[in-house]
């Protein structure tokens, strides 16, 4: 033990709590950490060829696996490279432990060419954040962060080290904190909830965050059975199991206009484990806060409670024990045959997802029918776009794919959004991870078109449309796959893509098949 | 003018003020923004797929055109993408007009998913910042960023528009503020520069920022003639001025070890518009500041001082009236053949490098031969990774493209830095920007495999130099390009490249040449 230095301790502190996976896009003030490697050969290093990748994939990870990965960063900028996918995670409230290199502690006061204010950088997204500050004090700083990941309610741990932090000799890793397990929620708010669903006027579960897979779907379905309410699922949630034989709640909508419609005439909504819903973005004239009017919002469970253990309480609190869920049948759609488009690609993608497939969802616009076609399939787990920041989808799969060997992982991805952060593609080759992605090239920003109407900016002239128009060159996605050394199919009938996208499903990713739309 | 609304008079202040270019990825918060262009004309609107590319485009096209580009951002995520380009152009002091869009200021309570703290993202990065409260206010902010941003010093403004400023109504565009000229320098600090030059013991002046133009470079090499100082260029300059007919002073080394070999012996270093140099990282047991000891630093202009009116002052006060500058010779090497390899990439560059060209150099280890080789080529301007934060180089190259037309821009890339924003070569092919890329494929982060070694981190093991490698897969540069619009080659032999970079030189742009070391 005398031997090791504070990159070392880290590590193998990490290890020792359960993370055993590091996304990485190192630099030289993380070379000791990398030469560490090989002293602790538990650890997985995953190398991302941009920052964007390491954490996003990182978020994919965790959201499967239920515990976090670490990811390595270089200073501030490699960590403002990766903020947009923190921002997805912590939207998502995943377990992540966020390790970014700085220069060594007495190295920062020169201003180097790359010194920043690297906990300025990690504030807006970090749940915790720590600057080690010794190599004797690194391991239980490590061992601290992983306890902060995991919460409740959990989130992004960030974990700033300086060079000299990784180099100088250190005593010994540290032993795992306990977890905190999340706080029961007072019956006195599982009475108020279950007397607002005896009410007898209108009412709505709202689910959100842990309750998203079964025990607490089959727990918030059998209340619904029993008490007529509602069951809804919130936007964008970070996963969702779904398919035969699951409960499948109705998903509130991305159009706030419609988000009104759902939820029209209710006397009360009960959040749980999210927060009531509003608009995504403001439009002018449109309200931003969408519960009706004297509509009573009940929060059953925050995210730091047990949402699980509530809603189970409030299954005998409401008289449904003796409910049964109500579940999908097992259906698949037909295929189609003509020109690809987004109808017949979900149909084909219902008709052919294998069970127990991850769904890495950034279809976006292009994507929308993917959902609906797929509620018979057999099950599988749906991860969405959590924080609206778009190049979430392909890092987030190919973490996934990390976190679930045996376990096919669909990336449904958007054109525009693609461009963001499709650097992903070359790590899933390198891994050779079982990751088949979809590209739905509409070659627009589709989504914008849309919203360029909905805030009232009408008539667009051409230059306001140009600034959406991604055809000018068009981008040859399967090209670009082959570049970063992913096997790749362009389809433009939907008999092409239906080949494809069964092949895929045969045979062992990557592969990627842009659909000419 | 009853009919603008915020947007419109926001664009036609900047227009006004002589910001005639905006570099774009816009969202719904910025919809308005988009929908103003067509009312605008005058302002060029450029789009970028990530916003990376958008930012360092920015920085390219301020370091060349001497005033600001604007760019448009989404909110805070969108901020965060563009925050390590954001890094280089701070350390370069460019002036950019930093538009970022954020959410109607009544939409900022309710906590939507890509709600974030803008200004906490914009900070370390910016030297102005400014939320627009009202639609009435933004045209005048608009004008205070573009005062903000030429300084002095100048650098970073900025400008967070929420929606609701963009659409509501607004009285009238604001008229440019007065530009503040850099304020002379103190005669005291020449009279103590000119008492070093002329003590007899050994001076250097150390040249950055303003000084690396023609005027700056002439009458420091004239001082240099007369008093037989050495004249150094700090190690990563913003832009300077090179070629034949023009003085060269010696780079300073990134290598810190080479940089106290380079600074040996002296007893005054005479420091103007930078600062004196330091290690660009540390490293166990080596010094981080890497003046001699013994030596005295005379700062003679400070960045928001006039540096260039400092030497022309300190031309007179050292006698240096009647030198001549020492200029570069017009010289080209020859070509080689066989293998393509760093010096025979250089040697075709050095040949073939038309005059008034552009460099944007981030071809790191692989590239260092190029400054070497070209300092009799015709006159051209260098820019460099000013921050040290990689991905900088090809939407440098896409923004100074833009700012220079009838100029060739070459784009000198490594691999591995790339991958980060390799999206610019879309915008190139769009804009149809006379940019040549020569990609340096060695499929490593080399310079990582020598600070391996420099930090001490050795024996590496086969974990730690498996993150270093970039061969598993390969990339296919020439596909890549391919695939995003842009005419690519392969070349593996000097021949194949000289052939390729000489097309390239004769036929306008875009052009990639992949050279597979």
């Amino acid at each position: 033990m005398s031997s090791m230095n504070g990159a070392q301790t880290l590590i193998q502190t990490l290890c020792d709590a359960g993370v055993e996976v590091c996304f990485a896009n190192p630099g030289t003030s993380e070379m000791h950490f990398v030469a560490a490697l090989d002293h602790v050969p538990k650890m997985r290093a995953v190398l991302g060829l941009f920052e964007g990748v390491v954490t996003g994939a990182a978020d994919g990870y965790g959201r499967m696996a239920g515990k976090p990965a670490a990811t390595l960063l270089h200073l501030g900028p490699g960590l403002a490279n990766g903020l947009a996918n923190l921002h997805n995670a912590m939207r998502a409230r995943t377990p992540i432990v966020n390790v970014v290199g700085d220069h060594a502690t007495y190295h920062k006061q020169y201003d180097a060419p790359l010194e920043s204010d690297v906990e300025a950088y990690a504030k807006p997204v970090s749940a915790w954040i720590r600057t080690s500050l010794s190599a004797d004090a690194v391991a239980g700083d490590a061992a601290a962060a992983v306890a902060a990941a995991m919460g409740p309610p959990g989130g992004i741990a960030s974990l700033i080290l300086p060079a000299d932090v990784s180099w100088l000799p250190a005593k010994a890793p540290a032993s795992p904190l306990p977890i905190t397990p999340r706080a029961s929620v007072p019956s006195a708010r599982i009475d108020a909830a279950a007397r607002a669903l005896k009410s007898g006027r209108p009412c709505a579960l709202m689910l959100g965050g842990s309750t998203l897979l079964e025990p607490g779907l089959v727990a918030a379905s059998r209340i619904a059975q029993k008490t007529d309410a509602k069951l809804f699922c919130e936007t964008f949630p970070a996963r969702i199991e779904r398919g035969a034989g699951l409960p499948n709640p109705e998903r509130l909508n991305y159009l706030a206009e419609l988000t009104v419609m759902q939820l029209q005439g209710l006397a009360h909504l009960i959040v749980v484990d999210t927060k009531a819903p509003v608009s995504f973005f403001a439009y002018p004239g449109k309200p931003s806060y969408l519960v009706p009017e004297g509509c009573e919002v009940i929060t059953l469970a925050d995210p730091d409670e047990d949402a699980v253990g509530a809603l189970q309480a409030l299954v005998e609190a409401s008289g449904a024990s003796s409910a049964a869920p109500k579940v999908e049948a097992a259906q698949r759609p037909d295929v189609m045959s003509g020109a690809v488009s987004s109808e017949s690609i979900a149909r084909t993608i219902g008709a052919l997802l294998p069970e127990g497939a991850v769904v890495s969802d950034e279809g976006n616009t292009a994507g929308l029918f993917v959902p609906f076609l797929t509620t018979g399939a057999p099950r599988h787990s749906w991860l969405c776009l959590t924080g609206g920041a778009i190049g979430q989808g392909m890092p987030l799969a190919t973490g996934a794919a990390i976190a679930c060997p045996g376990r096919k992982v669909l990336s449904l991805q958007a054109d525009g959004s693609a461009m963001y952060t499709a650097q992903a593609l070359w790590t899933q080759a390198r891994e050779r991870l079982d990751v088949t992605t979809v590209i739905f090239s509409n070659r627009s920003y589709a989504i914008l078109n849309m919203e360029l109407q909905r805030v009232g900016a009408t008539p667009p002239g051409p230059r306001a449309l140009s600034m959406l128009d991604l055809s000018n060159p068009v981008i040859d996605f399967a090209g670009l796959a082959r570049s970063l050394g992913v096997s790749a199919t362009r389809a433009t009938t939907a008999e092409e893509f239906t080949t494809a996208f069964a092949r895929a499903m045969n045979e062992p990713g990557p592969h990627l098949i842009e659909a000419v739309l």
